[in-house]
C-alpha cells in the first residue's frame, strides 16, 4: 500500500481506481458520483442538468494538431456528449505560474476559444490563480461544463446488455503519439497528428438517426483497453474485442512499435466507444462515417454475460488474451 | 508592460483586472462575462442557473479555523449564494504532486465532505490528475458550482444604485490573519481564526426578509477595499465608507499593526458586502444579525452619483482619502 501520491495514480489504470474508490467516492458518496460516468447527470428545477470537470496539465502545452487551451475546451465537451448531453457553458479555470509569457497564455486562449465557437459552447465564467514560479508547471487549466440532457435520453454504463455492438468511432492512439513525439523530440517518417476533435456532433448524428445509445465513453488517459475496462466493470459485463478490427493508422502502429508501446493503451481526444444495440450497430456505423471525425467508425467486438469486468482481445493470429487495466500506465508516461 | 505573469496578476488589483480584460474577456466575449459577477448567470431550458468556478492554491493547507477543502467548498458556495442562486451541486478537481501524503489528502477530502454536508450541496463529478514532483505544490483543488436562482431575483453590479446602502456581514481580514500567522510562524497574544463560513444563510435570510437585494460580494482576494472597487466600478457609481463603521477585530487590528497591513485589504472567506435600498438598510442588519455568521453585520456606508469608481473614506480623524485598488496584492502575500 502506498502511502504517498503515484504518478501511477494519474495513470487512468487500477491504481487510480483504488485512489478514486477509497479516498474520494468514499467520502463524496454521492449518487450521480457513484455512476462514474463521464458526466453526472442531475436534476435542475423539472430539467436534467449534466456537469462535468476535468484539469489539463499537458505538457508540452503545443503539440501536432492542438494544445493545452484546444483540449481543455473539447475534453470537457466531449465527457457532456458521453453523458448524451448537449454541451451548452464552459467555466475556465486558470492557474499561472509566476514568469509564464504572456504571449504563451494569449495563444492558449486564443485557441480555447476558437475551440468553444467551433463547438457552439459559451465561457461564461472563470478564475485565475498565480502561483510562485516552481510551484507549477507553467499553465494549468481547469474546465467545467454543463448541458442539457433530453428527455428520453439515458446514456450509463449500467444500460449496457450482453449483446450489444461495440463499436470505435475511428482509429486509436494518435494524439498520444502526438504528444509524445514533441516531448521526446522524435521524428517519425510520418508526423502524427493529434486526432482531439469534438465528439459532440457524433452523438447528435447517433440520437438523430434513431439509435437507443446504452452507453459512450471517451476514450482518454489509458486509450481504449481502459475505457473498455472500466465500462465493463462498471457494467458487471464482460467484452469480446476483436484485435484485427480495432482501427491503428500505420503511423501510429509504427510509432508504437518503436517506442515499445501499445496503441491499445495510447489516448485519444476525439475518439470515443459506442454500445449500442447489436440490430443497431450497421445504422450507427453509417451515421458515425457521415461526419469527418467519424469516418474511420468501426465496429470492433460485442458484450458478453462475463465474467464481469473482463476484456478479451481475440488477436490478429487466432488466439485469445486479456486486455487488462494497466496498474498505471505505459511508459513513457503520456498525460 | 509586463511581458510575462506577475505574481500580482493574481493579487484580485489593477494588475488582475487588466490581465482579465486583455486576456481573458477579450477573448471569451460572453455577455454572462462582460457582468464580472462572482458566478455567471444563464438560461437553461426555462431556468435561470448560476455557474461559478474556483481554483484553491492556497498555503499552508492547514490553518486556525479551516483548511484548503473547506475554502474549496465554501468559496464556491458563497459565488453562487452572491448571484442570488441556490447552491446546489459542486465539482471537485485535484492536481496532486508525485509524493503527496495521501493522509493529507484524505484530511482534506474529509473536510470537503463536511462542508458540503453542512451547505447542503452535493459533489456530483470529478476528476484527479497527478503531476512530477516539483511542477505543484503539493495540491491544488478546483471547485465549480451550479446553483438555480429564483424568479424575480437579480443581483448584480448594475442594479447598484446612488443612495444605496452599503453593509458588511461581519468583521474583516480575520482570513488573511490567521493564514498568515501559519505561514510566517507568528504567534499573536490572541490567535485569529479564518472568517471561513456559507454565506448562503445570510442571503436566504435577505430574501426571506422581503429586502431588494441589489448586489452582493464576498470580500474574498484583495479584501473589502478591493470588492468595493470592484463594485465601483463595475456599476459606474462612486462609494463613501465610513472607516470607523468597518468592523475589524483587535486582535486582527493588531496583527496588521504588527505586520504593516491594512485590514480593509486583507482576504476574508466569510464575509460579503450587501448592496440594499437605503430604506431597507436596518431591515436587512436585522436579517443578517439574526444568524452567527451575521452577528457583526454593520451598514459602513452609502452610494453616490460620483465619480465613476471611486471609493472614498472618511477616516477615523474626520478626513477623507481615496481607498484604491492596489496594483497587485499588500506584502506579504497572502492568497
Ligand atoms: N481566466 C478567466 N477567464 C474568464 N473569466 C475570468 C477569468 N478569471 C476571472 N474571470 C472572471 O472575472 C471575474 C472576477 O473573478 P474573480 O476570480 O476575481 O472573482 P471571485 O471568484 O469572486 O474571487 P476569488 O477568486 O478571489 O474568490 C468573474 O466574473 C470571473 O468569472
Ligand atoms: N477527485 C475526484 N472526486 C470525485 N470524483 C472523481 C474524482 N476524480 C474522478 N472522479 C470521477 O471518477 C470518474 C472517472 O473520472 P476520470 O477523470 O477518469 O474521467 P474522464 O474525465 O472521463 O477521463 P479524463 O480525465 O482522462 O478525461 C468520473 O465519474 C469522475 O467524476
Ligand atoms: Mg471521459
Ligand atoms: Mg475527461
Ligand atoms: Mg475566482
Ligand atoms: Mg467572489
Ligand atoms: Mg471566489
Ligand atoms: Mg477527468
Amino acid at each position: 500500500r502506498h502511502t504517498t501520491v503515484q504518478l501511477a495514480h494519474g495513470g487512468g489504470g487500477r491504481l487510480m481506481r483504488q485512489l478514486l474508490e477509497d479516498i474520494f467516492l468514499e467520502a463524496f458518496r454521492s449518487p450521480a458520483l457513484a455512476e462514474r460516468h463521464d458526466g453526472a447527470v442531475v436534476p435542475l428545477g423539472g430539467q436534467r442538468l449534466a456537469f462535468t470537470t476535468d484539469s489539463y496539465v499537458v505538457t508540452p502545452r503545443f503539440f501536432p494538431g492542438g494544445d493545452i487551451g484546444k483540449l481543455a475546451v473539447l475534453g470537457t465537451v466531449n465527457d457532456l456528449a458521453m453523458a448524451g448531453a448537449k454541451p451548452l457553458y464552459l467555466s475556465a479555470g486558470f492557474i499561472l505560474e509566476e514568469g509564464l509569457p504572456l504571449d504563451e497564455l494569449r495563444r492558449v486562449v486564443a485557441s480555447m476559444r476558437e475551440a468553444a465557437r467551433e463547438c457552439g459552447v459559451e465561457i461564461v465564467t472563470g478564475d485565475t490563480k498565480v502561483v510562485d514560479k516552481g510551484k507549477a508547471d507553467g499553465l494549468f487549466i481547469n474546465t467545467s461544463g454543463v448541458g442539457r440532457v433530453s428527455e428520453g435520453v439515458s446514456v450509463h454504463p449500467r444500460r449496457v446488455r450482453p449483446g450489444d455492438a461495440v463499436l470505435v468511432s475511428g482509429d486509436v492512439g494518435r494524439h498520444g503519439i502526438a504528444v509524445l513525439s514533441v516531448r521526446e523530440g522524435l521524428a517519425f517518417e510520418t508526423p502524427v497528428e493529434s486526432d482531439c476533435a469534438s465528439l459532440a456532433p457524433l452523438v447528435a448524428a447517433l440520437f438523430e438517426a434513431g439509435v437507443e445509445v446504452h452507453c459512450l465513453r471517451d476514450t482518454t488517459r489509458g486509450g481504449l483497453a481502459t475505457a473498455l475496462n472500466e465500462i465493463a466493470l462498471d457494467a458487471g459485463v464482460g467484452l469480446v474485442v476483436d484485435e484485427p478490427a480495432v482501427p491503428v493508422d500505420e503511423s501510429v502502429a509504427g510509432a508504437c512499435e518503436l517506442l515499445g508501446l501499445d496503441a491499445l493503451y495510447v489516448a485519444c481526444e476525439g475518439r470515443m466507444v459506442a454500445f449500442v444495440p447489436e440490430p443497431q450497430a450497421e445504422r450507427a456505423l453509417e451515421a458515425l462515417r457521415r461526419h469527418p471525425v467519424g469516418a474511420g467508425a468501426a465496429c470492433i467486438g460485442r458484450v458478453t454475460e462475463g465474467p464481469a469486468g473482463m476484456v478479451s482481445l481475440r488477436t490478429r493470429l487466432g488466439g485469445q488474451r486479456l486486455l487488462d487495466l494497466l496498474s498505471g500506465e505505459q511508459l513513457p508516461r503520456i498525460c
